[in-house]
């Protein structure tokens, strides 16, 4: 569960799978995937909230503008397809429909423009005292391209893009007053792997991919699930610059969590690099069974799952 | 603009309209229209926030649960298009987590459920104290179907769908404490023209089309303004039970408002009411120019414009 997430009705999903589907796919993935012929169209949608997961004084409308974008850009970018428009609802008290409305717009722009995503449509709205956003972000892929949890193969190498722990690290910061460290602001600003997503998808030795939102320990675990599998990660192999517990259980890195066909990790990684500039790093393989195995130097150990204590 | 709308930034349309927009037609119309080779999608979103859109104390959460989802509907409705899929994204303080959350949850699916539309995929957070709910509704026509309001021709009737006014009477009643009345009970709930919307959209003589929402006396504006045309009302056409003020400004009947060729008015209202059991009625025409005349019994008359005092 994402900051600030819960589950209300643990069968929502129960109640409604009698529905018609229209052709939607069962909810699991990063995006609801909708194939039209050859081609998919992919769907996220993502609330914010003042207070929830963000605040007013320690980040600024711009970064609030950006992060809310990047989050969701990269839920479809985690499917192989390419965010192709959003649409922005807005919640705004009063004491945040001047300059505040327009810095954040301002934020939301520049990375509109960056990632090359229309604006498609939206809604603005009066709240009492706190702000409410809501992104939807959409996508668009050969279906062929389209990557799902699902699909891990016993054997596979989990891979990461990047490094991972800066989120966490940088919420760690922003607690304890220090906002104007690196880390801070990358918790502030989010990121999302569009480039690296989209190349990904083309490539079939890719097998099951999503981002990494929670923290890999908790983000894995969607994989192995879905596909009916177990994994083993070893944790020296993680790439961060922080504590391993940021990097494990801290999320909102916006990563990608990726298994990959064990023979061609080395070509993929490569590949991946000359097409992108972003570092593929093996941390594990795909098991047989259902559990989740942390390895230290080859020992077994106990990760720390207790995470954060968010604001 | 809609209850609690207000414009943010004038012109955040020109910020964004220099992106590419991948095929997305330009904003204006009740939903974003994505033409996908015959066919197309439309997506519309909708905010709703506790105390400025429903008030927990005058609505069930049942029936906040099905008028969150009316509304979208009837967007949907409103381009000619078949409602297939909604993506949901609910804020619940504390308060509302427990049995609010199962009921409004109740109202939703009772309503997917009379349309036949899936649940596709969704967000759930935790806010402090307000309950804000994200709707996204999506629907698929032929691309040949759908309706836009920009396509109003100089001499077309203007016709609206069933009887307006009841909605606002209903918040009136609501605002003096009377919750139990139809006219309550109407405005708590809404409803969605999805069958009409969806026949009319087949229909060649039916030129613009859009939902009322905002009340005629708004409403039209926005087809008149895209399609660069004038009309003529006359008050005393207008289908109601209710004080015309209620009819004309009040809003949230979501009933249909059309352009049709003039010589097709009455064989279309006879087929619409077969097919579907639901009158249409002739309240004007389109002008040529660019003002809304409002006739009371063949005589030029003002609109009292001022609208509701919402709560």
């Amino acid at each position: 569960m994402k900051k600030g997430e819960f589950s209300f009705i643990g069968d929502i999903a129960t109640l409604f799978s009698a529905l018609p589907h229209h052709g939607f796919e069962p909810i699991g993935d990063d995006c609801t995937v909708l194939p039209m012929g050859d081609e998919a169209l992919v769907m996220t949608t993502d609330m914010l909230v003042e207070d929830i997961h963000f605040l007013r004084g320690a980040s600024s409308a711009e970064e609030v503008g950006q992060k809310s974008l990047y989050v969701n850009l990269s839920d479809v970018a985690a499917m192989g397809a390419t965010p192709i428009a959003t649409l922005l609802s807005i919640a705004l008290p009063e004491s945040a429909q001047g300059e505040w409305a327009e810095e954040f717009m301002r934020g939301y722009h520049t990375v509109a423009e960056r990632e090359g995503v229309a604006l498609a449509g939206g809604d603005t709205t009066a709240s009492r005292d706190k702000i409410a956003i809501n992104v939807v972000a959409i996508g668009r892929a050969p279906l062929a391209n389209i990557k799902r949890r699902s699909q891990a193969k016993v054997g596979d190498a989990i891979c990461v893009t990047g490094k991972l722990g800066i989120s966490s690290k940088g919420l760690v910061d922003i607690m304890f007053g220090d906002l104007n460290t690196e880390a801070a602001k990358a918790h502030r600003v989010a990121q999302a792997r569009t480039k690296e997503g989209v190349w990904l998808g083309t490539r079939s030795e890719v097998h099951a991919m999503m981002d990494i939102s929670d923290g890999i320990a908790s983000d894995i675990k969607h994989i192995t699930n879905l596909s009916g599998v177990g994994a083993r990660i070893a944790l020296e192999s993680i790439p961060t610059d922080y504590d391993i517990r940021y990097a494990t259980t801290g999320g909102e890195d916006y990563e990608l969590l990726l298994t990959v066909d064990k023979d061609s990790v080395e070509s993929l990684t490569t590949a991946l690099y000359e097409a992108t500039g972003t570092q593929l790093t093996k941390i594990g393989e795909i098991t047989e069974g259902s559990t989740i195995e942390w390895l230290e130097n080859g020992k077994p150990t106990e990760l720390e799952m207790k995470g954060f204590t968010h604001f």
